[in-house]
């Protein structure tokens, strides 16, 4: 059992790079998507499914534990892997991102935030110092420094007093964070959509030695390019040696795009929300299993997938069960799209390995754009 | 391949059966309970996930699937049983009971029912041809006459009507009953409350040869011992050699006392239902996850149960999982219910074989009972 947090890097592809997170829960293997089980679950998935899909980590929201069943029960109960019977490595946010975005009444200050529960409007304090305990009380893997994340667009003063605000907190946070053996904590680059604060963010983040850099406060609205651009002003600051996380992100485009430009880690709620609302991700694109014309259709989204679910059920027997809001139709759709999403981070460590990333990524978009003949 | 729909008891202990029926599509253990697929799908659970727990046949709804999808877009599609992805036996009852119960502006003449669908008010109309036609093309292994089915309680005159309409339409049934290899026709005993009623619809269906007997229009308001009572005066009419089915029932009590009185097969809701709301069926009897004591509780449901889904999650995260409205808590707590369902079934077919149904009785009650010692 590997005592410690360690990251090696085993192959790269121009800024692509193909790794080992090793952790004692078990190694991630990156580029690694990790799937979002919000409130201690991979909505509408079984745990073993969601590691027999290819996932080596999920990520779990502190913001949502915190007000429900409360990191102190969890802790009480042994921890949130015991807890939501995920043996393998969790990472936690720092519920910074659902307090702007879920909670009410918001206020914060220097401290940090006070807030109104959106489940019973119970008032809540969420400082530096809470969420490194939060994170510790619930024993995530890896745990993410308190930060404020602001919408886009806003203006580079107000991007800028949360990135200045986010690093004061990013050396609260790594004062206030339990060390202990396999146990990371990771920084997080703010600073909207300017580079000059981006920059500034990461070269300050740079210097501090937290385990892993993670970038915050993107995919919340702006187009796509102007991630892409931030990513690429931002990721040669970061240290090439340790892991390098884009939150939130993304859809598959954006991680093939994210990954050309050296990112190793995502979340995102995209595969699973998507699936539970009738639409499904295909080497052949999107599909919405929705639309009538899949009512008569024997055939299933993919023939040639290697998940049993994709290649067995038929379109019209999955748009009978979105149509009819049954809950098994939500099982399907969110398996068939987590097995998708861990295909395609297989796919681009397989060809990261062998050097040929950009044949992969062309092909793939290829296969996105083709759609299917059969439409 | 068994090529013929069969019979063949095994176990005797008083009035109690256990047996076999052979399709070709595969055994089904008798007694047995059958977990309703309604809309073709058993709510929350993957169809292979119902197998493992020891179901070797499903029912589906008639009603339902003519309504949506559609009976002649399933056969189109190859029919329910590659549709849903079940290769096992399905029982297929016959829409008349979900006419009385779930459609609008029902109009009942010699002919048939016409009535509005609750889904989208459109004007349907079914007989006892067209019954047996919708069941013919979603390919049932065994289907069901059309019958009339009234609620309890109810006059007598009422209960004599319907039921005296429902012979006459057991004939027509039959007439046309698409007869196949493996494909079996039940008939329905009705006759509201009434034991003369009862035993004349009995008697006239014992010398329609049909595959097998079922008791309808029971478990629909009335009490237990009514119940019980109407099966006791019918059982000792139905020829010992074809399956005894009691439709739509019922709790594990009904089980069980049925069972004794020489009940073969069952369906019923209630587990997967229950599941649904966070309602648990245990050996300990009944178990509200709802309930707040249960949120820091970390023990399993059952420590000692064959299921890995009831000895491995606490009641803690199931409580935690339903107070969210989580998909997971409906999926586990399904599976929890189904497992029990199944676990009592092969718990009584071995008792019967070991003529030892009394004691196992006995002692299932005061399982439940005695409840649960952390309460």
């Amino acid at each position: 059992m590997t005592e410690n947090f360690r990251f090696d890097l085993s192959a790269t592809d121009g800024a692509a790079r193909a790794g080992l997170i090793a952790t004692p829960r078990g190694d991630i293997r990156t580029p690694a998507f990790m799937p979002v089980g919000t409130a201690a679950t991979v909505k509408a998935m079984h745990p073993e499914r969601v590691k027999a899909l290819g996932a080596d980590i999920v990520l779990a929201n502190t913001y949502h534990l915190m007000l429900r069943p409360g990191a102190e029960r969890i802790a009480q109960l042994g921890g949130l892997h015991r807890f939501m019977n995920w043996p393998g490595p969790i990472l936690t946010d720092s519920g910074g991102f659902q307090v702007m975005s879920l909670a009410k009444l918001r206020k914060l200050d220097e401290n940090g935030v006070t807030f109104q529960s959106h489940i019973d409007g119970a008032r809540h304090v969420l400082t530096p110092e809470r969420s490194m305990e939060i994170q510790h009380l619930l024993g995530a893997d890896i745990q993410m420094q308190f930060d404020e994340c602001v919408r886009l667009p806003c203006s580079d003063a107000e991007a800028g007093r949360a990135m200045e605000l986010s690093l004061r907190w990013a050396d609260r946070s790594k004062a206030a964070f339990v060390r202990k053996p396999g146990r990371a904590l990771f920084g997080i680059v703010q600073g909207g959509a300017s580079e000059a604060l981006r920059l500034e963010s990461a070269r300050a983040l740079a210097g501090m030695d937290f385990h892993g850099l993670a970038l915050g406060g993107l995919a919340v609205g702006e187009p796509q390019e102007v991630m892409l651009a931030m990513i690429d002003c931002t990721v040669s600051e970061l240290p090439a040696d340790k892991p390098r996380y884009l939150m939130g992100v993304g859809s598959p485009d954006d991680l093939i795009e994210s990954v050309k430009r050296g990112i190793d880690m995502f979340d995102c709620v995209m595969p699973t929300r998507a699936g539970r609302h009738g639409l499904a991700y295909t080497s052949a694109g999107k599909v919405n299993l929705r639309n009538a014309r899949h009512a008569d259709d024997p055939a299933p989204l993919d023939a040639e997938s290697a998940n049993a679910v994709t290649r067995t059920y038929s379109r019209a027997y999955l748009h009978h069960l979105i149509k009819a809001g049954e809950i098994l139709g939500m099982m399907l759709l969110t398996e068939i799209n987590l097995a998708y999403y861990q295909e395609l981070m297989a796919g681009m460590r397989a060809a990261i390995a062998a050097g040929e990333f950009a044949r992969f990524a062309a092909q793939t978009k290829e296969g996105w754009a083709r759609g299917e003949t059969r439409e």
